[in-house]
């Protein structure tokens, strides 16, 4: 299948992210997408270049100020002086505009780029860089591109895509995501023609921006299989099972959540549920966020998959019968995503 | 006029706080306590042990829930191995439960500490460490016995706490404060008597956590005077001029904002529209949230008011003419802490 890819992803090289208040290496760096092209040429895949799509396709799901914000963060944080300051240079957030703060009431931008970026960031974790906001839309534009393909009759295509976006809503940002490639692709084929898109998200940990900015929505349904937020694993504040969407999007949304330490056992049979339920409400194409955390030697989830369960797990969304863009997700064993990743995209083939 | 201390405070010695990711060095320190104390005893004053109140009190304005979090909070993070990790071993947050995050829904209490703090905290610059919680009950218990002695007869009563308490809400704690002192005492005023208390609030920063508690009640009136959270400053989300409470307490709340560099000129008739505007109300009892943070020498914030300008202030809080309970708030330039504070308690002795 064809791979949509962009080397402007290595503009976003945070280098760290602050957790519980101390910083620590990053693990979501330029290593994750030389890994994945390194694979993707190694196995003669076809790949293209991302093409740019514009503020269009983007606005399409993200909330205007959000991303009119992540696009002037950095620079507004060099000219507030804050790279002055002994320590990172990056965007972090240390005030945080939580929902008791403002009596529920939406506040005023706040004058300062150091509290405006706390009304947008969920956690300390995702640092915005000069490059980082052209990587992010440089993904979307991989993302839209994978779309396209599928679009002009590609049965499949893969977007071999960083930063990742699940975890980034409409209108906040977290986890190593900034905006949500996979639900700007999934939108940008229900604005060109299809009537019903599914999202199946295989990523360790919840896809909770994806769930939020379909939660109302009938016209795309959305299931995750990941570690369960209950026992205390990211994004900790949504994922859980009873969490099915509401109004037009009552019963559209699916989590399935696995114990830690879960392994193909219960994972392999939970991407088959997800894709038959999927299946049952004949999507006209299905958008995978194609994570590979779960995978046993990773360090960021306590699933235990192996190749041959993604292997599985290829065929299993290969048996929903219908197009599918892949857009990458989480993976942080570099060393082993390349070879991952080419496993849930063989067993797709192979079941196709 | 009698004042209220206990050296429990000491308990609370964070150290630092982590500034747009940094960790810096703390201003909220025992420092500041000790200060208070050697001011006090230089001049004389009739110092009185705070005495102990039970969670009534306590519980009468605070989410049960965060009461209880604070009470274990360090416990648990210990518990769950965080203290194992580099850096520091105090409790900060690093995930935080914005309101677009959980789609305005209540999310479950996560099943982590590391993420549970983040549904009660506001930045990361309010550390949580072993002493934190009784410390700030202390303070509390301090606010509470100067509000007996008013009640009992005294015509003015000073609690010389820390942790200060004016940013902590009903279901929030931040900008040094865990527990509201303040409001503790003003709700035990209502709940002993008073049926009317207007709490005036003269530290350099919006008191947004008693304006949230009392925002909808029509028997506490709230009057702050700060600089201007529309020109970048703590606490960023609220303290605008346009918050004027809501339901029973619409008209309630009154916000005077000053600009960045506004002295004695502009302060002192600040202080005094207040206190007219609570005089109007006939209030019962009076609290003033003394902060001093406002002084030219302080390191916290760009407002120039001298040492006259705090006896002037006092003077126009004597005006009201009804008892008065003090609660300290900020301070930070230590070296002058203990005189500004005289010079408020000064100014209204001389005044009344």
């Amino acid at each position: 299948m064809p791979a949509v890819w962009t080397d402007r992803h290595r503009l976003h090289a945070p280098g760290f992210g602050v957790w519980l208040g101390v910083a620590i290496p990053g693990d979501e760096e330029p290593e994750r997408g030389d890994a994945l092209r390194e694979a993707l040429d190694a196995s003669g895949f076809d790949r293209h270049e991302a093409t740019a799509h514009g503020d269009e396709p983007v606005l399409a799901v993200h909330r205007p100020e959000m991303v009119e914000f992540l696009s002037r963060a950095h620079r507004d944080w060099v000219v507030a002086g804050h790279l002055d300051d002994p320590g990172q240079p990056l965007v972090v957030p240390y005030v945080f505009a939580l929902p008791q703060v403002t009596s529920g009431r939406r506040c005023p931008r706040p004058a300062a780029i150091r509290a405006e970026v706390g009304t947008y960031a969920m956690d300390t974790m995702t640092p915005i860089g000069p490059g980082t906001y052209a990587a992010a839309r440089a993904a979307a534009d991989c993302a839209l591109t994978a779309a396209d393909l599928v679009l002009q009759g590609a049965p499949a295509a893969y977007a071999a895509v960083r930063p990742p976006g699940h975890h980034a809503g409409r209108d906040f940002y977290g986890g190593s995501c900034y905006l949500n490639n996979a639900a700007i692709a999934a939108q940008h084929l229900c604005d060109n023609g299809a009537g019903r898109v599914a999202i199946i998200d295989i990523d360790a940990h919840h896809g909770n921006g994806t769930q939020e900015i379909f939660w109302d929505r009938g016209d795309v349904w959305f299931g995750s299989v990941h570690v369960d937020p209950g026992a205390g694993w990211f994004p900790h504040f949504a994922g859980f099972a009873d969490e099915r969407g509401a109004g037009a999007g009552a019963g559209a949304t699916r989590n399935a959540v696995l114990a830690p330490g879960a392994g193909d056992d219960e994972w392999v049979p939970a991407v088959r549920a997800l894709a038959d339920e999927a299946l049952g409400g004949r999507p006209d194409v299905v958008v995978v966020s194609l994570g590979v955390d779960a995978a046993e030697s990773d360090p960021e989830s306590p699933l235990r998959v192996t190749l041959s369960g993604y292997l599985a797990a290829g065929a299993a969304l290969a048996g929903i019968g219908v197009r599918t863009v892949f857009v990458q997700e989480g993976g942080y064993d570099v060393a082993a995503l390349g070879a991952l990743v080419l496993a849930v995209l063989d067993g797709y083939e192979s079941g196709s």
